[in-house]
């Protein structure tokens, strides 16, 4: 979408970063599937995730990117890094980051030797460790928590951990306004033969962004297109224009998202 | 993996980084598939993918983006927004983040020409505008090149077309050191019950990385050991001492990658 539109110039809400830490994404090996998840959510809370960072497990780069993300946005998320072995260094770059010491967390501690027992060792009680004065972050599925240093939230990598600890800390992240979203779409007409009509649709209806998707369908293009702004009553109007700019080229205005193949 | 590691470490190869352009990733509509496959492609080709961001259609969050990377890696490569639309302003931000004229480029007007015939119109034509001097890259699905200014290659977002334009430019990479890559794995064993061995195990194997992945199977974690590296005798002779270590806490060592569930 465009730069002028009130969305992506503001400032007045909240904003949210990303950090995705981990040599196993950049290699390849791993699918990140956190990134995914953690924009919808932080979407529905009004929380505009304006940037993400896929980063190694390289202290200095986790101090840079931290200090970098945590200046400029609301919330930094971090994922990954934060386990019981050598390649888990999350946790004290972050200290470091914020010029903290790095030591035992008692509550952090007490949870662990509860869930471990007498299989306690080394290892696991180093996922006790956070940055002096840090906040624990929930942890229901494997025990060992997450943790929060003013607006950075350190989240496990493995998504089915990462979802519960989000989903533990949002109800008390402070959402912002909430998009409303709606999707025309049609078969047929591909974005190339409308790209004209679509640029003087979006300058008039400058409250709202409008995003073009292509798809392939039928052996055709067709193309979504996304409306979002903060007022019903504006994407209501910028659709029906749409639904009209459709017929205009020949084509059927569908409401809502068509499943394309190929292009998704 | 660690930051003491020469991979990890090292400046002396070629790096790449990934930049993905669109407000649609960083709301959660579309699912990212570039990066990983980029990571594999660029790993086969012995350059490390060191970093990547996603970030919004915004033209100066685009030049910031392009300008920090262009000057740390060897290689840039963004995915997204030059399409036809308004919400496309990938190629005329890049212009701007080097300074350079925006305008058409003729072998690309040739080519959309051939392509649309009578069918070709002022949004399909602005496809084959790009920074002055631009190298193009070709596009064998859809027609609308992509280019490259410098180390920068900006390729199309939907991934069947940014596929196709790396595989036609990456024998033109100079490519680096191919790491040897071997796992071990175990059944029944988590990560947490041989950290420590395991960090002494990688002091000992300093010229490799050895990475740890839980999973879960069979209700119980289990571990893959990726071990990473230059030499393919240093790679095996960590992998066989892993499997002692394995043995010695009571696993069973496995070759290869064991698929687990949940935690993938």
């Amino acid at each position: 979408m465009n730069d002028t539109s009130p969305q992506a110039g503001s400032t007045a809400g909240p904003t949210a970063c990303v950090l995705v830490i981990g040599n196993e994404v950049l290699s390849g090996r791993t699918k990140d599937a956190n990134i995914n998840y953690l924009a919808e959510e932080l979407t529905k809370l009004g929380i505009p995730l304006v940037e993400c960072r896929v980063i190694r497990d390289v202290e200095a780069e986790i101090i840079e990117a931290v200090n970098a993300c945590r200046a400029k946005y609301t919330y930094v998320f971090t994922t990954g890094g934060i386990g019981s072995t050598h390649d888990d260094i999350t946790a004290k770059s972050v200290a470091a980051a914020f010029g903290l010491d790095f030591g035992t967390h008692p509550e952090a501690e007490r949870i662990l030797l509860a869930h471990y027992g007498d299989k306690a060792n080394t290892a696991r009680m180093r996922m006790a460790m956070t940055p002096a004065g840090a906040h624990l972050i929930d942890n229901p599925v494997s025990k060992a928590p997450g943790f929060r240093v003013e607006n950075v939230y350190v989240m496990a990598g493995v998504p089915v951990i990462a979802r519960a600890m989000f989903d533990g800390i949002k109800g008390t992240l402070k959402g912002g306004r909430i998009m409303v979203v709606q999707t025309v779409s049609t078969i047929g007409i591909s974005e190339g033969m409308i790209g004209e009509e679509l640029r003087v649709l979006q300058d008039h209806h400058a409250s709202v962004d409008i995003g073009s998707y292509p798809f392939l369908k039928f052996g055709g293009f067709g193309t979504n297109l996304v409306v979002r702004g903060a007022d019903k009553a504006q994407v209501e109007a910028a659709c029906a224009d749409i639904r009209a700019m459709i017929k205009a080229a020949g084509g059927t205005p569908l409401d809502g998202e068509t499943e394309g193949e190929e292009l998704k």
